[in-house]
């Protein structure tokens, strides 16, 4: 699984970087089009919803504010942050009750579109930006080195349980275990996305990835758990879904996006 | 599984074509680079070679030809013409004797690993050249003409088969459906890749895409029946394996950089 893990990102890395480094930005965006239709059908598949009766749901939740947002671009920050206190929600809830307590299938569908369609946008945007590329890429080795940090040092020192009915491996060790590396990481980073930044500025962006990072894998969890299904789905041999890859990064890019203004 | 292989596709060929159309030279090169290793993983995973003795064989025949030809480039067209009829050979064997006549494992390992090292490279060489874009999208497109004109007429009118040992659903009316779709396609597409040959040219470098991603499928389906394997890995859900998706294009890549000097 590991081996398959591995394999899988090796081939497909190379071709994601090339879309996210060298693309013309209209590519992009053509791009992110896709990946969050793709995503809708992952949420629809995921909770059950794949019908045409949900069709109305998937279209007015997701597919409006997907094609706005990357058509006509940044609506303010109200919409965005509706939707991430959405999933926190969502996340307590689970945290509260387990998942009897959790949603609905039609509110789980509806926070899961509403996910994808208002926040999938913002890979775009942030991208599309000037050193937008930079950015992206420093979110994303900033949220692997929060994964890899939390991993480790969950695995060595773990002891009290983070959100146990929502994500039961993870615990409060690993989150700031997760944290500081995100931050030492971020320092060893900075001239890649922050060679002006005061040490304060740099220190409190990478905590707030981290954070992101930590809370997006925990909303993600959630929603899987919510649903029942232990992977978004299966288009990542080794890895799951586009989901599943992506969960980590939806909410840090939404942040960088309005910080990196 | 249909749904399957449309959604993988969906969502990889965008990120696959941004490599191909936008890349810089260097960063293609490295992209064939890792996926020719991967190739060959493939080949050793389908032959039951994936051990620590087989490495010299990988390394020699499959490693040493891919580095040098994607590092220094075109070494004649001595080298490749023997790959191709060595996988003939593979085809005729197979098409006369059946899997029980098939060569022995160290034989097809040795075949296969040649097959990737001496021919991947070609996908670089061809793309990594003046107009070379079009010319990878050219042939992909009239690759595709050919694989769905022999799909659709082999099933409406397939009578004889072509070679039923090797791949028991091709017949001789799907192969000729298929070089006619090519030829058509060819036509429309001329003014992408061919806006100043005569029509003959035309015709005849289209006729030829035809038959050699007819034989290259076929020389796929050899290695595979041979190794008693269905699909040659299962990176990219719902379509097998990286060799599956490329079999049909190695052998008209390397027809179509030497025809396009």
């Amino acid at each position: 699984m590991l081996r398959t893990r591995i394999l899988t990102a090796a081939v497909l890395l190379p071709a994601v970087l090339a879309a996210v480094v060298f693309s013309p930005n209209w590519f992009f965006t053509l791009f992110i089009a896709v990946l969050g239709v793709f995503g809708l059908y992952e949420i629809a598949a995921m909770t059950g919803t794949l019908k045409l009766v949900a069709l109305p749901l998937y279209a007015v939740v997701g597919g409006v504010p997907l094609f706005g947002l990357l058509y006509g671009g940044d609506a303010g920050w109200v919409v965005p942050t509706i939707v991430i206190v959405l999933m926190l929600v969502l996340i307590a809830r689970i945290a509260a009750a387990g998942r009897d307590g959790a949603p609905s299938v039609p509110a789980l569908a509806f926070t899961g579109a509403a996910y994808v369609g208002v926040l999938f946008p913002y890979f775009a945007m942030l991208r599309n930006q000037p050193h937008g590329v930079n950015w992206v890429i420093a979110v994303v080795l900033l949220a692997v080195a929060s994964d890899t940090g939390a991993y480790f040092v969950g695995r060595q020192f773990g002891r009290r349980k983070l959100a146990e009915k929502v994500s039961p491996n993870k615990t409060v060790e690993g989150a700031v275990g997760g944290m500081i590396a995100t931050v030492v990481a971020g320092v060893i980073l900075s001239p890649l996305f922050a060679p002006t930044w005061h040490a304060g500025a740099v220190i409190f962006f990478s905590a707030m990835i981290s954070l992101l990072a930590q809370l997006g894998d925990l909303a993600c969890s959630a929603l899987k758990r919510a649903a029942g299904v232990k992977d978004s789905g299966w288009i990542f041999p080794g890895h799951g879904g586009l989901l599943d890859r992506t969960c980590s990064l939806v909410f840090a890019m939404v942040f960088t996006y309005y910080w990196s203004r």
